[in-house]
């Protein structure tokens, strides 16, 4: 994330971030510790224009990407699953596929109809030193309450920090 | 600031914010190596509306409000200066009034305009935890290159991160 809260630039444009990749141990801890992963169809689309992959290619778990409908063909690397009855779906078989492991959740959007769903139990963010103005926010949404959270880590990887934080009520 | 990048809600509401107030040994310091504030004129109101001066009461020291129009009348607290002719006359104005001391600027509006100015040097950001999905942005502009920063310092001050940038290229 930017400085500014965006996680992507307009036309989803990442290299700015890539710019900040190198190895991080908080992503190095989160690729071990991770069974399965949930993601939009918009993400999907911008890790496979840019990356050939999810987490750049080094991830070949289970992945569920939620859509309305599932694209006519796939490129080689893909072997995860189109979900197209809803989030709440997707979530219960990542859990289900992931074991006692976390399932990660991708996307702004997706992240987001995650959490108002109270299917979200934790953020994690690595803030990088750059303003960006404009792109996709972390969070957006016209209306509602605060949502509350509570840091429970925050580490240095080079310029970028690592911030980690327990959700601690949904916005219902 | 929220996780998610507003520095002020709807309404310009801070209340979520002072909530995490309390000992701060970030704004402490900021606080000692000050030498003159620099704000617009809607920073002003709010200050005077919710807190009854600037740094809650604790800056006595020189200010400087951006305006098109001075008010016509001012609370008894407030002892600084109305800039009517522009942020650059305001910054070289503070800059004299705090010698050898950091002139500091508040309000994300006159913060963008000093930073397109190219007279912002560093970035100063309390990272609370908390979504708030609307409100005053950090930062934000319909289009632009990205404005590179270089992280300085980076602290936890209990469920606030302070983290520290320098500006590194103007967004000319």
């Amino acid at each position: 994330m930017s400085l500014d809260g965006f996680i992507a630039g307009s036309d989803d444009a990442m290299d700015w971030a890539f710019a900040y990749g190198g190895p991080n141990a908080a992503v190095d801890g989160v690729l071990q510790s991770t069974g399965a992963i949930v993601l939009g169809r918009r993400t999907y689309e911008v890790e496979n224009r840019d990356r050939g992959g999810f987490y750049g290619g080094a991830w070949s778990g289970p992945s569920f990407v939620v859509t309305h409908e599932a694209p006519a063909s796939v490129p080689d690397w893909m072997t995860g699953t189109f979900v197209t009855d809803g989030i709440e779906r997707a979530v219960a078989s990542a859990k289900a596929a992931a074991g006692t492991k976390n399932v990660v959740v991708f996307g702004a959007s997706t992240a987001r109809q995650c959490l108002e769903a109270g299917l979200l139990d934790e953020i994690l963010v690595h803030v990088a030193p750059v303003l960006l103005g404009h792109g996709v926010r972390l969070f957006a949404r016209a209306r509602g309450r605060p949502i509350k959270l509570e840091k429970i880590g925050a580490a240095e990887s080079g310029q970028l920090t690592d911030l980690r934080f327990r959700v601690l009520r949904w916005p219902r």
